[in-house]
């Protein structure tokens, strides 16, 4: 696939140099890149065409995210890291919601952010959500208490789910889209976070904001819908930069071994180091076949529960593996901020979590196989 | 696939019943059900039709042979028990050999068995064989302790492995067949493991056996060529029935977790079981992906030896797992030979030994993807 | 400690060369040892001094206990097989229990059995049991179908456990002592198990077994703490038993390891394999100091509930994972009934379940833990 | 033990409130809790009695240095951060060196740094070393380039591992003391690891750095053991500190399971998490059982090479493990810096690379168990 090496050139010859620079904070490169992106035909590559983005199929892009994830900074520089928020607006929009946002959002021009955690109740269970919404006039006026919303300090607009109707669970939440500086919209801070706060997760704390009744996004009462439309094939595409991250430590991993020299030999010619590259070989490819696998059944039914559910414990796990034995390969280089694995190892900490924790999608894909054993993937080759 | 519908229903509604009759020795019901098969026409669906054989390519037979592995008769029941022999006769046989034992092979009227690895020595190295075999005059003869010769009590031939020449390692053992009777060639014992000899693993002694000397298989110095044609599509094939037995042992973990009763509810509703069922299913699939994918290399080029030795160490473990928690929810029954589960699991601490320990075949994989990192699989998808 | 080097001595000098006869049925070979055992004053020496016993203290029988694991035959060799029955009789027995049971039983002169689990409902979780015994006149009417009934074919009599009283489930049980050959006590079958049928573990049914009134252990109703007080320590006695099997294994791989050849070097030098050895060591000496700690628990209180439930599922997989480590080391000699290790692997598969499974011990201790942190075992060392 | 007892209050009552302001960088609060901890008679508790120390026996001090180990403050709050440095010069220090560092040493009123691994080579292989001191005159003269010299920048002064002679590998090392200020000791940069440069680890570079003759830190060519003085025990005192950081991680566990609610119940009756509770209990008291094993070893024989070797990679995993297990059961809060979870998740990787890879202690330890299998430490108990 020309893109996936047009992409790869760009990700391993232009962003990866420029991380040290990006990582401290230096705009102008990050710009610089995106410039260069755009003008290379790999800027927004999975975003509809008609949005103004390349317009590749599901299946593509996946393939290409899997490049992307090779620097944390893939997503910023080339323009996909709004993807997901995109096909939400894109779907469920107004008219009027579409043209204020999406095309600066396809664009980079502005960044989106999405509250739906909260610090007092589990995040994975959103029957649980306590923030509200009420009707007053022709305005919704939302109470809400939010952390993990990410990039809020920075966003042109935050989508907030409350609970606007008191019917049954996954009919009571909508979601609604607040413009960044509406009056009643604080950040509480920037939660530090594996001992940074550079992911820019905020608490944000909503105090009698007030919206226009047309700020609903998709239907009252929809926001369960909503979410899960923007949650499925986002897990997909983590799992793939998952993927991206994993490839980047096996890379490092083999350079290290076949190098670095201790006791008598290279790290390369022990027998533990060889079992971390081959166990991490498997690993890797048996985790990328798994979310293509799960990437084609999405493309086939829009849905993929099953198969999402289990990418997203089993992926999660691989990315922190193979790190981790890049990491121990290493040495004491490996914990330092010389090379990105102790970036990507922390970060791989929040994968077990972030989108669901791994108990939950466990409890959800084993009380659905139970309840039919044919959802077992390997079983869809035999369906008529 | 039709045919993997049809092989499914044979498995699940003849062998599978039968297999009470089966493990108690029964040969009219092995026989009946042979008869079946041959007329449903699921016989040796993967030998080559100009054999007799179902002819099904190399990919299609793969998903077959994952069916055939849901019993540990499959193979016996269906014809492709020989698959790996008639090949490897196919390839390298002179016609005089082909003629005598390829359609009687095929037809499952006989049997074969191949003498390779050797007590004294491990068997993971070839270059350690001991096993001679000198010319005299016409014939070979040959002295020889092998063991783990596996069917060679009931074998028509056995086809064994000796150092015919004081070459380079590669270059100095040949394959040679000994038809059974030869005087010399005499079976010590019928090994006992892991608590039976049904699998009828011998240790044979061979005692100037005295052979002529087109009696060889393939080139004189070539049997290490011969073994690995023998050796890599039999690994594959192996995964793929390893897969069949992690899926009858997922649908009978299944069945009993949704009907056992202890401590207030299913076991189907506690937490630690329901991570027993979501870890296997993920496995199982992200295995057979794998598989797949090795299959799909050695279709290409003949030898995907990279993929097949992560298929080999990696789907050993996941057959063990998925029949290790298997057992584990059915408590006491689990252990008894009630079910198929406690003879998988003995089989599976095999798996992680023949046709090379994990070991072996991790060093293996790790030293190639040292010496060249772009034999990563994932690295294929950009390949020019 | 001499009792623990008499023992190993008498282990590793008698018990050990003797395996293959024992494991070809020999019973003179056994009785031999036994005579021996008692001459060098290492028979019995658990039991309590007034029984015929050594009278060693539990703390330092524990101790013992580990060399007596080193063979599957020690136990027999040296009659402490008895222990955890002639403890129970010793305690709850009548006077003309003990009399017409005890002396011989601590002789070795006949065996006990003991039935409990049932096949239709979980044996971890008693309350479930359905085996009834009602009170005609002077006698007890057992109804019961029984599995797992170890060593019911040659036993001399068998304490059944059954539901006497519609009480509280803790308080509905009672123990039952049933002499052999008592009308309607039928050996169904000795059950296959993990290859074979040598552990004699019996399918029982009783059909109107009668016997008198004052065959009862212990009170009516009390047949629940009854089974615990057998249960507990004879968990301690296991778990020290499974440690000395891991020794063994460990001494067996040590010994592969600095001879056997392969690839350039003795496994010995390979990474893969130092990694077996030291990890081996490491889990073994933790989990002896674990079994340890729960003895000197037990001592202390007589209970020990936290640190037995611990012991019995943790012990049990390093008990596995060594010997699964040996086994690989020996390659497929590892396999075969030539050395201990494969019995020994089977056994361990075992363990995990029988005297309550895995995950009913984890659901145990962490519900207690939750209930009231104190009772961590750390916490031990500052209770006042 | 009263002093534990008097320990853990201090700790729990007064360290652990003041985490925030000391995370924070307060230096008042950490002065007054020192000041505190010498008026409770708490301070320097392991340091010798004549050098102001509270003289706590080897077994005494680790048992309270588990206690200690619960906060990342503890150590430095009583006083027993410099220890191995202060036993260091006790033993090896010139009657001037002594004078001069030992008493502000002991009193917290310096901190010591040391100067060992070096970015080129692998640390954990001394034969590797490259930094020199070579004589000139009466003083020496160093060139290294160094890094993860802790503490180096607040120092007051760095013991500096060099090359002095050109001997066989362990008599070629010397230890020299560097008071800080020398000319020519440069701190390049404190390290980023982990996503911050708070644990102060330091890569410096000595260039032409001239101390006195008389710096010897014991005897020239002595460097190798009076590392390994350092080393030992200090790799005990780690194991408890983990140990600590492990038990509290527990005890934020079982909070946070006993009152989080999601999916219909408190986290606590879910499987999976009663699951990493009884686990997690298991873990840490055969953890910490090992390690008061490995103390006692030392007390006997001033070595216990393989004790502490086992120790070193064994625990560290539990220390993970528990610590990750608990993020787990705290969801989006565990990665949070709200809770102390992930600064000892961060740590808890070090651990598995500061003073030795785990590869490296099980290689050390898996030789020498293959020269000699009597020193698996449950022969011990059996030596005469």
């Amino acid at each position: 696939m020309n893109t996936r090496r047009a992409m790869r050139a760009f990700l391993d010859d232009e962003v990866i140099p420029a991380e040290p620079a990006l990582n401290a904070g230096d705009r102008d490169t990050l710009r610089a890149l995106q410039t260069r992106a755009k003008a290379a035909g790999l800027w927004a590559l999975g975003h509809p065409a008609e949005l103004g983005g390349g317009g590749l199929s599901f299946g593509d892009f996946v393939l290409v995210n899997e490049i992307i994830g090779r620097s944390r900074w893939g997503q910023l520089a080339v323009g996909t890291v709004s993807m997901q928020d995109s096909i939400m607006l894109h779907r469920y929009g107004t008219d009027d919601q579409k043209s204020r946002w999406l095309a600066p959002l396809v664009a980079g021009e502005i960044l989106p952010s999405v509250a739906m955690t909260e610090p007092e109740v589990a995040g994975s269970d959103p029957t649980l959500i306590r923030a509200t919404a009420r009707l007053d006039g022709d305005h919704w006026v939302i109470n809400a208490h939010k952390w993990f919303t990410t990039g809020a300090s920075g966003a042109a607009f935050t989508t907030v789910f409350a609970r606007t109707d008191d019917a049954e669970p996954h009919r009571s939440l909508s979601a609604i889209v607040v413009p960044a500086g509406t009056p009643g919209f604080d950040i509480v801070r920037v939660i530090p976070t594996m001992g940074t706060t550079s992911g820019d997760h905020c608490e944000i704390r909503l105090t009698d904001v007030r919206v226009p009744l047309d700020s609903l996004l998709g239907e009252r009462g929809g926001g369960f819908t909503v979410a899960q439309v923007r949650l499925g094939p986002g897990r997909i595409f983590h799992a793939m930069r998952w993927l991206g991250q994993a490839q980047r430590a096996f890379d490092l991993m083999l350079d290290r071994a076949r190098t670095r020299y201790a006791h008598g030999s290279t790290l390369g010619e022990k027998g533990e180091i060889q079992r971390y590259i081959a166990e991490s070989a498997a690993d890797i490819q048996a985790a990328r076949l798994l979310v293509l696998d799960a990437a084609a059944a999405y493309d086939r039914d829009g849905r993929a529960r099953d198969e999402i559910a289990l990418v997203k414990f089993w992926v999660a796990r691989v990315l922190h593996d193979v790190v981790d034995r890049a990491i121990q390969v290493h040495g004491a280089l490996g914990v330092t901020g010389d090379t990105p694995l102790e970036e990507m190892y922390r970060e791989a900490r929040y994968a077990r979590i972030y989108d669901g924790p791994d108990e939950v999608h466990r409890m959800t894909v084993a009380r659905r196989l139970l309840a039919d054993p044919r959802r077992a993937p390997w079983r869809r080759d035999d369906a008529d």
